[in-house]
């Protein structure tokens, strides 16, 4: 069983604060935006007496509002179409467990989330990655090179978009490319969209799901933790037109009975939330990473892409092993009494040795923090006995 | 993927509703009876700004409050043994997952809880059934039947403590001689404790727990789902003094990020509910439960025997099939346009063909239903078609 990456640094996080240092963390995905009123609401105002086990799949009234935020983003569904899961992660694991054989294989772009091998692992499932670089800004790598990888084994390609960890937003092209690849060699198109609603520049959202011709392959993961920054709630969904495969799905479900109740509530409230919650947000994000991004591309050495979406970033750093300084800017570093904890990029590729110099940072501080964290980590780098610039190894600059 | 049984009837449930007819629900393992005030009162004065991912291992505050919980029932735990779950069935994945590799055998007393099969398939575990006798009330098969079905795959024995399906509360010397036979062939003691809370008559519940010199072998299974009437929650744990096991139980709940926040709010809360709680409600299904099983022996060709613990009886029914029968009476009759659904037996055994005249039934309803449902039962046993009484077919009256 695959341990997370981002978990290791932990105790290290730990000792430091114990050792009263300021921790920024840009580590995890955990945003402190608020979770809108209207879920805060109706959690407070719960009033059944019995908080019973829901239907399997979700109650009906939470599938049906679901269906209409979809339909709203163009997906033509109906609430049939929808399975409500404990997070995006439980849709994932049941969409691995339904469409997957022991051995099977599923192609995903790399860096992806490193939860997958985990999932895949509970599934029996074999991940292929195809490396996508960091000088194309992690763009889709060119689907000949998907195509090289596809053997007889292979059931599905797996996409997540926005992108965690590198904010990479899929273009419509890209999603066609993929969907002909999909229907060439008969394959599921999954796809985690946890962070449809965080596109930033007025870039739009594309998904499979606005794709013709596609519908019996496209299952979407999705989850409300990072919509309404509300990640405890443990609400997730899987949607798909394909009966089959839902109707898999639901033994899956049935076996551990039901969603939480309460939180199937704050959900459907969460669906009223209003368009202008996303738009402050969404400027609250974009001035986030354009500091972020700024920020790192004016330290000596570090080149940041420029991400569309979500709220990460992945950053090439002037440094022998992204781990080992990771864990140096907690274990050894202080500036005025503060350090940063990040999560090293390494263990977002399954191929061993791919992004040791690259970094993932989420952007889910306020701008002063984000300021502050930002000088910290330009004077570690500097002070980081581990510095590697320009020239010294040559592969850090050598690729293009 | 194995479909559960309880759910193959809902659609003929379903029907008899929209024909109007009451359907009795005797099939379903979700109480009546309230939650308790300090836990709806607790999700009522959430008064976070942002529902956030709790430890994957669970809140410390709550896995304090457990470990009080457990200790004043002698398990002498600290909150480092508790893993907190999305419900028992989450822990028992996690389990299985944990101390399994594929084709690994688990061996369980038959009848069992049908969801185990899914968990097992799940984690590409086989399960070993050793069948337990309504005529001997379902107590504990000697140990000698276990023992036959051991092999070098055998990785744990799994008990459920009091039984769903059967009722069965398991006596202090059977869980030492399973105790035995776990440090003899060095094995898990996995026990589901769902129904911990649930005993009848003045008889006393034992734990694994509560035994020593095996504190490495056991693994206990719960869940608030029945304890406080709280199924939607989806709240349970793991819990065992065996670090190496918790540590790799920990990674897979770390993939899955966190339990529910609000959720385990209302389970810490739980941990206050006052004893009179417990003494109303477990006064409540005694008396439910001595109604039930006097109105099934009264019944021609019935037999129930009297469990002292959960919330289920297994009966024996004079009919050809019971899982027909069941299907019959939802689909076929009526008494004064009412009708009684049950959960037929088979679906809880592993053995093909054992249980096939055998029910589940819940006494999750008040007397007055449960009254009109036994009149209603009755009177469906007499009209049925397939009713089969004493020496027809023979085997209904020779086992002993
Ligand atoms: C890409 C991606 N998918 C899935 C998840 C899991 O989210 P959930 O909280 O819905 O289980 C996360 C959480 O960070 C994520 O980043
Ligand atoms: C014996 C047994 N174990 C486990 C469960 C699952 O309970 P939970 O709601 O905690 O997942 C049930 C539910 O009915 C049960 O009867």
């Amino acid at each position: 069983m695959p341990a997370s990456p981002i978990r290791k640094l932990t105790p290290f996080a730990e000792q430091a604060k114990q050792q009263g240092k300021t921790v920024y963390h840009l580590n995890i995905g955990q945003p402190d935006i608020e979770t809108p009123e209207v879920m805060m609401n109706a959690i407070r105002r719960a009033d059944f007496k019995v908080l019973a086990y829901t239907q399997s799949e979700g109650t009906p009234s939470y599938r049906a509002k679901l269906a209409e935020y979809y339909n709203r983003a163009g997906y033509n569904i109906t609430a049939e179409d929808i399975l409500v899961t404990s997070g995006a992660s439980e849709a994932i694991t049941i969409a691995m467990q339904t469409c997957l054989d022991p051995g099977d294989e599923i192609i995903i772009p790399e860096p992806f989330y490193a939860n997958y091998n985990a999932f895949a692992w509970m599934s029996n499932a074999v991940i292929k990655p195809v490396l996508s670089l960091i000088e194309n800004a992690f763009a889709l790598p060119p689907v000949s090179e998907f195509e090289k990888l596809i053997t007889d084994k292979t059931k599905a390609l797996f996409i997540c978009n926005p992108n965690n960890p590198t904010g990479y937003l899929y273009s419509y092209e890209e999603l066609e490319e993929l969907k002909k690849l999909c229907l060439k060699y008969d394959l599921y198109f999954f796809v985690d969209e946890a962070y449809r609603e965080f596109c930033y520049d007025g870039n739009k959202f594309h998904s499979p799901m606005h794709l013709e011709g596609i519908e019996e392959n496209v299952i979407v993961f999705d989850s409300i933790s990072k919509r309404y920054s509300a990640c405890g709630a443990r609400i997730g969904c899987f949607v798909t037109k394909n009966k089959k495969v839902l109707a898999t799905a639901l033994k899956f479900a049935q076996s551990r009975l039901s969603p939480g109740m309460v939180d199937q509530i704050a959900a459907e409230a969460g669906v009223e939330t209003p368009d202008s919650y996303f738009e402050i947000i969404n400027k609250e994000y974009t001035s986030r990473r354009d500091q972020l991004v700024s920020s790192l591309n004016r330290m000596e050495g570090v080149f940041c892409p420029n991400p569309k979406g979500a709220f990460y970033v992945v950053a090439r750093f002037p440094v022998d092993d992204a781990e080992k300084f990771c864990q140096w800017m907690l274990e050894e570093f202080d500036y005025d009494n503060q350090t940063v904890m990040m999560a090293p990029a390494a263990g977002f590729y399954s191929t061993l040795g791919d992004g040791v110099d690259e970094i993932r940072l989420a952007y889910v501080l306020n701008r002063e923090d984000l300021a502050k964290a930002m000088i910290c980590l330009e004077k570690g780098l500097l002070a980081y006995p581990g510095r590697k610039l320009k020239g010294a190894p040559s592969e850090i600059v050598s690729i293009h």
